[in-house]
C-alpha cells in the first residue's frame, strides 16, 4: 500500500530519486561499482560535486561572488560555524527567537560575543513570526531562522539588515524563491526538500569571510571548505548524491518558481480545510503560517481516537504533532503530491461527516 | 565483469551490505518507506542505532564506562575536538607525526595548546613507525594514527602513555585485535572498515571528560552526543544504517579475530610477491608494513604502461599509489576477499614472466 508520508525531516523525497540512488548503491556510472565503494576524487563523483554545486547556483539563480558548499553537522554546525566566521572579537549580533532551532543558534552565539535578541515570539510558544523590530546598524550580522518546522510558521518577507544577512532555510530552501543577493550567508540541512541527512548546504557570499580578527579552527572555517570545493576531507558521498538527483527532478519540473506554486496549492487545500473543518484548527497565526509544516489540532479531543485510526487506515504516515505543540503536523515538502494531500483532507470531511 | 576494488577510501564494502542498503532505499522495514525519508525519532531508525552501537561494543569488546557515539566530520573533526575535549588551558600534549593526517591532527592541537612531537617519520617521507620515543608524563595526553593509509605503515604495538591515550584509528580499527581498555579516545571516519562516508566513530571513555576547564562549543563537546546518544540533532541516517550492516556482516563471519587471520593472509600473499618478484619493491619500512594499505613501485619504469594495462584488464581498480609516494597503493580492507588479492599477485607474476 502506498504510504503518504508527511514526516517533518528527514522527509519524503521523490520516487524517482529513491530509485536511481538505490540503483547506484549497486553500480554507479556503470562500473560495476557502488557509489559508496569509490574514491570522492575519482572522476565520476567530482562530477557529482560539481553537477550538485551548479544545480543550486542555477536553481536559486546565486549571483558571481557565493560559494556553494556540501558540509557536515547539520544546521546545529552552522550555528558555531556562523559567530565563529562573522562575528567580531568582542562582536555582537543580532537574532530572532523564532522557535527551538532559533535559541540554539542564539545560545551558541552568545558563547562568542554579545546577541541582541530583536524579535522573540516565545511568550506565545513561537506561533508568529515577530515583525516590525529593528536591527540595530552596530552588530556584525543578523540572523533569522525562514521557516520553524516544530511550529508551522514562516518568514514571508525578510527585514532589511543594516549589517550582514544571515538565514537559516533548513526546513524550506528551494520550496520558494528567494533573492539570495539579499543574504551574506542562507545555511540548511539537506533533509527536509534537498535529500537525506548527512550533509549541510551553505551559501557564503565570499567577500564577507576573513574579516573578523578571529582564529577559527581549520574544519569550522568557510574559507577551508572553499578552497577545497567542499572536498577538505572526506564528504559524505551518498547524501549529496541524492541531494544531487533531487535537484535535478526539480530543475526537470521547472524549478523553484513551478515547486512554489504547486506547494502553494497544497497549502492552500489543507488550510483551507483546517479553517473549514469546525473539528480543526490550526496554531499559527494566519498569515505566518508555514507552507511546508501545518501544525493543527482537534477541538474536539474526543475525536482523536477515531482520526487517528482513520489516517492511519488510509496509509498516512508521520502526521503526529511536536510533543512541544502537541495535535498534528503535515509536513508537504516539494516531494509530496497533492494527491496525498487531499487524501488527508478527504479523511477530515470524513471525520466531520461520521 | 566483477571489479577487484583496491580503493583507498571509500572502499570496497561486503556484497550483501550493498543490496540490503539498496533494498532499504526503495522499502525500509517492510514498510513502504524508503530509509532515508523515515524520521531519525522513529521506532525502526533508533533500532538502527541501537545496534550499530551495541554492534560496536560486541565486536571490540568495548569494557563498561566508555560511550560509542556515531559523529559527523570525519576524523579531521575529530583533530579539532579532541584537544578541545582534552587539553587543558595552557596545556599539552603529545603527539606523533606518521603522515599528512597526524601532521593536520598536530596543527590543529596547536592551535589550542603545546604539542610536543614525540616521534615524526617526516624525514623518511613516513615511510616508518616512530619507536623508543619517551612521552612525557606532564601531557594532558598522548596522540597516534594506528595505520597511515597513503604511506602503508601501520603500528604493530602502542606505547604505554603515562597520561591519556587517543588513537586516530581510521584506516584499520575492526580489522585487528585492539585492547580499548588501553585507550582513552579511540576515533575513526567510517569509510574504510566500517561502512560508506559521512560518519566518524567515536569510543571515549566517560569520566576523562569535562575535566579540562575550557568552554566548549555544544556540537564539539562529546558530552552532547553521550548524553542525547549521537541524536543531539539528525544524524546521519543513511552512512549509520550501513555501518550497522557492516558490522554484523563482520559479525557473522566470526568478528575481528576471524577477520584479522584473513588479513593476515591477504598481505603474506601480497608482501610476499612484492619480495619475490625483482620488478617490484614495496616502500614502507618491513617491520612497520600496513595488513591495510600495500605501496610498491616498480623497479623498472619501463614496464608502466605494461603493468597498468594488464591490471586494468584483469579487472582491478583503484591500485594508483598516493601523489606523495607515487607507483601503487593496493588497500586490502575487510570486506576485500583473497581472491582478488590473488588476481593482482596473478598479474604481478605474468608481468614478470613476459
Amino acid at each position: 500500500m502506498k504510504k503518504h508520508n508527511f514526516s517533518a525531516g528527514p522527509c519524503i523525497l521523490p520516487q524517482e530519486v529513491l530509485q536511481q540512488a538505490s540503483a547506484a548503491v549497486l553500480n554507479f556510472n556503470d562500473d560495476n561499482l557502488s557509489l559508496i565503494e569509490i574514491s570522492h576524487r575519482s572522476k565520476p563523483f567530482v562530477a557529482v560535486m560539481d553537477k550538485a554545486i551548479a544545480l543550486v547556483k542555477e536553481l536559486l539563480n546565486v549571483p558571481e561572488g557565493y560559494s556553494v558548499l556540501f558540509l557536515q553537522g547539520g544546521a546545529s554546525m552552522e550555528f558555531l560555524m556562523v559567530p565563529l566566521n562573522l562575528m567580531k572579537v568582542d562582536g555582537k549580533a543580532a537574532y530572532t527567537n523564532t522557535g527551538a532551532w532559533a535559541k540554539k543558534a542564539i545560545a551558541e552565539a552568545k558563547s562568542l560575543g554579545e546577541v541582541a535578541v530583536v524579535g522573540d515570539s516565545s511568550d506565545t510558544n513561537y506561533n508568529y513570526i515577530p515583525k516590525g523590530y529593528e536591527i540595530p546598524s552596530d552588530v556584525d550580522y543578523f540572523h533569522c531562522t525562514s521557516n520553524n518546522t516544530i511550529y508551522g510558521t514562516q518568514m514571508k518577507k525578510f527585514p532589511l539588515s543594516p549589517s550582514l544577512m544571515v538565514c537559516d532555510m533548513s526546513s524550506d530552501i528551494f520550496s520558494r524563491k528567494i533573492e539570495v543577493s539579499k543574504f551574506d550567508i542562507i545555511y540548511a540541512g539537506a533533509q527536509k526538500n534537498m535529500g537525506p541527512a548527512g550533509t549541510t548546504l551553505v551559501i557564503v557570499k565570499n567577500e564577507i569571510l576573513g574579516n573578523n580578527g578571529r582564529e577559527i579552527p581549520t574544519m569550522l572555517n568557510y574559507n577551508t571548505h572553499i578552497s577545497k570545493e567542499s572536498m577538505f576531507n572526506t564528504p559524505p558521498v551518498f547524501p549529496i548524491y541524492v541531494s544531487m538527483l533531487t535537484l535535478q527532478w526539480l530543475k526537470d519540473l521547472g524549478g523553484v518558481e513551478a515547486i512554489e506554486k504547486i506547494n502553494q496549492e497544497k497549502a492552500d487545500l489543507l488550510y483551507g480545510e483546517i479553517d473549514r473543518n469546525p473539528l480543526f484548527e490550526g496554531t499559527a497565526a494566519k498569515e505566518d503560517r508555514s507552507n511546508m509544516n501545518v501544525c493543527f489540532l482537534l477541538t474536539d479531543s474526543s475525536k482523536e481516537e477515531a482520526f487517528n485510526n482513520m489516517w492511519n487506515e488510509a496509509g498516512i504516515s508521520g502526521v503526529k504533532g511536536h510533543r512541544s505543540v502537541g495535535g498534528y503536523r503535515a509536513s508537504m515538502y516539494n516531494a509530496m503530491a497533492i494527491e496525498s494531500v487531499q487524501v488527508l483532507v478527504d479523511v477530515m470531511k470524513k471525520l466531520e461527516q461520521n
